[in-house]
This record gives structure tokens, sequence and C-alpha cells, in this order.
């Protein structure tokens, strides 16, 4: 039986996440609000008033009768299966450790551009983002690229892999981020990337994997576009 | 060996939903902060150029060799040992899903104070953050607490616990997130908690638990103050 993901259509969003390990793996996946009638059956779901298990918000896979959501949570789920996380048990953990400091860096990702709601438009709260995108260009990013650089150049198994010597979900996921990021802040990036070799050169190699090279040019990679998580505003992006 | 804890010395913040865990358990664990000389060796490990797994920031457990980061990620890894988690494997991850969904939550609780950057003193974010709260209280506050709500009452074993039919690391997670709510915004949660009976009667369950009690008036418990996650500026509280 594939695996069912649910997530928003139209946008790559944190769905991509999951998407970029179910591709790289080859595995038999349904994305489900991308189907007719997906969205409405993924928001039955969502409110389901019987539900054993209720997720807050997309994504959420369901493998047969589980229901698993929040991004790191799946990929901790369906690395092993997918053969995309380390044997070692105790690794696996660090695996996650890593997946969840991306989730974090995610959502302040997300914060650039709405850092007082998610029910505001972005117009809404434009002095703000411009703000925040300030802080976060001159801080953040600064902080969690180089934190990721460091994890690279301190693995043990050399620095071609996130954890472990071989790819795991947090290699594609950090292919992701990189980007991401490229999209919404180029200015920032092009002056930043000379100082994160390694994590570009994990980039450039997951790039090349042949599932990952033919999903990246197939029309079931989305686009980034301004309705994302990753989004181009002109305005809040400047040389780091 | 005991469980070592490392997390900022001074504050409950995330460490207090990793303590517990270790609490209701009896489990041995020294909290390596607050003792002599603490709060460097948990820098040293956090700066270490030789460090095979680096945690991004604090909590962090060692498990022996093992080095373990983010507050879900250690739960999800103690819960069973600690006799925390459902027997059942497919829940062990539906437990891992709410937890993400209180991380999410605190991460917001948290932003309600610093919506526009973490190296910014709240005084120098002000204006920001009486619109972030208000918005927090309006839209956030209620979609998160409600969810939790909704996932009591359909939890097939019983409204008395988030999953499964016995105690839980995520029921001691949500007992500590009403604890910071009603610290950080009593006149909202005085309006509120009438809403959430269900959780309101887990968080009381909890509070009345031998070991849970023991250890709210111990000196291991730390107060809510002004540097924690959970902060209390009545100019940011409202009736909800």
């Amino acid at each position: 039986m594939p695996y069912k993901l649910y997530y928003w259509d139209g946008i790559p969003g944190r769905g991509e996440f999951v998407r970029l390990a179910l591709e790289e793996a080859g595995a038999d996946y349904v994305d489900v609000a991308r189907e007719p009638k997906g969205t409405s059956a993924m928001l039955k779901l969502m409110e389901d008033a019987a539900g054993a298990t209720i997720p807050f918000a997309p994504p959420f896979l369901m493998d047969g009768e589980l229901l698993i959501s929040h991004v790191a949570n799946i990929l901790f789920y369906l690395g092993p299966k997918l053969g995309l996380a380390p044997d070692e048990e105790g690794l696996r953990f660090v695996a996650n450790g890593l997946q969840l400091t991306i989730t974090d860096f995610v959502a302040e990702i997300h914060d650039t551009h709405h850092p007082i709601g998610v029910s505001l438009y972005y117009e809404e709260q434009k002095p703000e983002s411009l703000r925040r995108s300030a802080d976060f260009l001159s801080e953040r990013l600064p902080k969690f690229l180089g934190y990721f650089e460091r994890v690279l150049n301190q693995n043990p198994m050399g620095r071609g892999h996130a954890v472990g010597g071989r790819p795991s979900y947090v290699d594609l996921s950090l292919f992701q981020v990189i980007e991401g990021l490229r999209y919404s802040f180029p200015r920032a990036m092009d002056s930043y990337e000379a100082r994160i070799p390694a994590l570009i050169a994990l980039h450039d190699a997951v790039a090349s994997r042949p599932r990952i090279r033919k999903y990246l040019t197939s029309d079931r990679r989305l686009s980034f576009n301004e309705s994302c998580v990753f989004r181009h505003y002109p305005e809040l992006d400047r040389q780091s």
C-alpha cells in the first residue's frame, strides 16, 4: 500500500522535506492534495470528530491506519524504512536532533515575512518584517548555517554527510534549505555562500543524485512562490 | 550512570519539560548547569571543536557518550526508558507528533515577547510584542488549546491522557504549558479556561501525582521569571 502524504497543494513548503526523502528512495506514495478532491479529503481528516489521532496541521503521513504528523516525526519514522537513516540507533536520535534544528530554522525563515501573525497578510506586517529580516540576516542566518557547516566538518565519518557515512534525510533537507534560501534571499546568500563550502558541496551532491535530479525536472517538483514558507520579497533581502 | 541534563541555570524554560519526565519517573539525573562550574561545562560541550555530535542549543541530554538535543527528541528517547511512552510503537510516533505541536506552541509563546529577534531585549521590540501578543491571544492560543482539548476528548483510551491509556511525557508537558500560560497571561487564561475542561482536569491530575507534587515544592523546581520562555508582562495580557 502506498504512503499517503498530505500537504497543501501549490507550494513546496514543509511537505517538500518529506517528498525529497520519498523521491530519493523511489518509494510508492500518493501526494493526496494534488489529486482530484484531495484537499477536501485532507481537510476532512483534520476535522474528523471521531479521529483517534488528529494532526494540528499538514504535512502528515498515513501509513495504513497510522497517522503521523510533523516533518521531523515523519522523517524519523520513514528514515529507516527508506534506507535514509543511520543504522546505529543512537545516531538516529542525532539525525532527529539535526532535523529539529532545521525545523526551527525553517520556522524562523517563515517568520521573516510573518513576524506578527499567520492570519495576517505580509502586507499587513511589512515594517515588522523588514526589521525581523534584518535581524535574521545579520544574526540568525549566520548562526544556523555556521552551525550546519560545523556539523559537516566535525562528522567523524566525513564532511560529505550531516550524520553517519552515507546519505540520510538530513542531507536532503539541508539541500532544500539552501534551495529555499537562494530563492528567498539571493543577495544575502550570494555574499554568504563562500563561508559554507561544505554545505554548498553537500547541496550540489544531493542535486546530482540520479533520482533527485530526475525529480527536480519533473512536474512533481513544485516551484517556490509567495504562498510558501520560502518567499522572495526583494525589500527583505540584502547582502549579509 | 545518571542522565546528565544540560540547560541554562535560573529558568525553568524548555529544560523543564525534560525535568518533569525525569522527576515523574524518579530517574537518576544531574542538572549539570546548576552544579558548580556547570554552565562552563555546558558551554564547553557546545563549543567543542572535536565533538562528533554538537547541539545547536540547550537543552540537551547526555546518556553515557550519546548526546541528544531538542526537547521532543530527548523525550522520545527517554519516554520508553522512563515508562512514560505508549507501549505500541505507532502510538510513540503519535506522542512525538503531539510533543512537536507543544514545541511549536512554546515557540509562539516565546515570540509574544520576542517577535523581532532573540538578540534584542524585550524593551527594544515592545510595540511589535504588543501587536504579536494580541494576535496570539485572539488567534493562536485558542487554536492550540482547542486542538489539545480535542485530542483529549477524542482519545479512544479516554480523555484523561493525551495518548494511550496511561500517563506519558505528553501529559506532563501539557501540565507545564498550562502552568506557563497562567503565569504569562493570567487574565487571558482566567477567561479561557472554562472552554478547556479536559486540559484543566489533566493539569490538576498531573499536579497531584505523588512525585510531581513533591518535586513542585522542592528547590529543584525553578520559578518562572522574565528571563524564561514564559514571561509575565501585564501589558501583553488581556481577556481572550
